[in-house]
């Protein structure tokens, strides 16, 4: 359960004083941090307890896992920041105990290269690989400020108009935003205009991400999915922790699936996803921006996109995914 | 040099019949096969002589070189077809003798996991990693025929009205195409309405590729760069090959940086690149399109679509590269 330990000030930044809780869980000392805290075994070698708070239905979330394994990374590694991360899913993992080894690839001057693999055990004890990352790490803060970017934030509704499972700061969190595999949308849906009501489905995860979709993006939770692989959402840590590059790898893949835009409803396994981080987030909600646009062969793409509360661009992303056609 | 060995029908989807040339490699049999060809020395350990034909100015292209280790983990794998292949680059390749490590990762019914490094030897003999890929390996033709795909092909100009630094097809190619790093237009460069110029600088790789860019992405070449992170171009191999899975592992590196329509001329070495092969090829010329909208920090994203000539996206990739500003 969160347990706010530091108030801290409003971002200047963030775009509506209402949405920022009272009090709010300090980068160091929240439900992620302490859900991604590694056990040092060896030098290179982390325990880890993978928490049942990060799981839709059975499976532990992706970009949670590839926060443990940035986690890992950047106490290995000589530069503290995940530049880019390249992670080939093998297996589901399951909320429990886990080791991650990594590896020193090369260190240089600007930027260092490392591997790292999640393990858990199967039945008899065995090691079964999860995940198998290759990352290059990086120092966010001794890079120029030169910007030149082309690309604009994604045009989201205000925070207060978008939809959550949860009722706004205030009251408390409750279960229920993202759909299980084949879950069909529950008869009691409020339509978009209704504001904050529920989404179909339910997992743990819910509760500790404050995810606000744009209406324009709900489609499929209403039976009316629209056809476009896209999925827009305010993003932010239920305990209200503000961001940093652990924090991006989890949001890249925490919104619901652009396929159920496109009107499927089954499970889609991510197979590889890698993420840019480009920018160490300001304090304040990121926007997340998700785009499918090849639907083929049983696999798709999703583009994602994190802008911060400063509008930059802080992270990219792209994963490919399996899908169930019909 | 190309020697032809097999000449082949015109591909029926080919937009002009005037770009085939009247003898084409084969598949298997060409420049490319000839110079990806790997010696196996134990089981997953592969020798290759890195060709000089494959450079630019004195690095070896990292396309050609990420189509060798997809080559390598196409024999050590059980499935025959790079699906997603995540490489990250350590450090720059020369021509010569190299070793390629393969490791299966993991072995699905669906999709195999493997990595793959390329290694080269310093001056006391000592290896050194050059590239570490992580990919995940299925069969193309085992797909089902389901495409929702929305992406749209890139408008490019019919391949004769686009510029190359080899006159159309009939006559020799002569070099001449990407620039050096740093280097300067030469005053002799013709307009883009004058058809098929040659383009600035000079690289072993031109006399390899038929790359004819758009003429809206050649501004940076003529001194008058659009300013757009854009670049276009239609793709083949010079000795007429058609293009397989492996082949556009090279096509998704083998454009002008698009830095150099951003107003930049130096060297823009790749950090890391992912490519997602989604369907085989048709026979016939590709045409890719390059784009990259975050330029900030001293680095960028480019991202790769491949288009083939019965309008399928075949392949997409993204590469995350450091660029000098200034």
């Amino acid at each position: 359960m969160p347990v706010p330990e530091a108030a801290s000030v409003p971002a200047a930044d963030a775009p509506s004083a209402a949405v920022v809780p009272a009090a709010r869980a300090a980068i160091g000392d929240s439900e992620f941090d302490r859900d991604t805290r590694l056990t040092p075994r060896e030098p290179g070698v982390y325990g880890i307890d993978l928490s049942a708070g990060w799981t839709i239905v059975n499976a532990v979330n992706g970009g949670y896992l590839l926060a443990v394994l940035g986690r890992a990374l950047a106490d290995a590694l000589p530069h503290p920041d995940p530049f880019t991360v390249s992670a080939h899913y093998l297996t589901a993992s399951r909320p429990g105990p886990a080791v991650v080894r990594t590896e020193t690839v090369r260190t240089g001057r600007t930027l260092s290269t490392g591997q790292a693999s999640l393990l858990q055990y199967d039945e008899h004890g065995e090691e079964v690989e999860r995940i198998r990352v290759l990352a290059s790490y990086g120092d966010l803060d001794g890079l120029p400020d030169d910007i030149r970017t082309t690309a604009l934030p994604p045009r989201i509704p205000p925070l207060e108009q978008c939809l959550g499972p949860q009722p706004l700061p205030g009251a408390r969190p409750q279960d229920g935003a993202r759909p299980q595999a084949d879950a069909r949308p529950p008869s009691d849906v409020r339509p978009p205009s209704g504001g904050s009501g529920p989404m179909p489905g339910s997992s743990a995860l819910t509760a500790r991400l404050r995810i606000r979709l744009d209406p324009a993006t709900v489609g499929w939770a209403l039976g009316a999915p629209s056809g476009k692989g896209e999925m827009r959402a305010w993003f932010d840590l239920a305990d209200g922790r503000d961001h940093d590059p652990l924090s991006l790898l989890l949001a890249v893949d925490a919104l619901p699936p652009t396929a159920f835009e496109l009107g499927l409803t089954g499970w889609v396994p991510t197979v590889e996803l890698t993420v840019h981080v480009r920018s160490r987030p300001a304090p304040g909600p990121l926007r997340v921006s998700v785009t499918t646009r090849n639907l083929a062969g049983g696999f798709l793409e999703e583009d994602a996109e994190v802008w911060d509360s400063a509008d930059r661009l802080v992270a990219q992303s792209r994963q490919l995914a399996r899908v169930r056609l019909g």
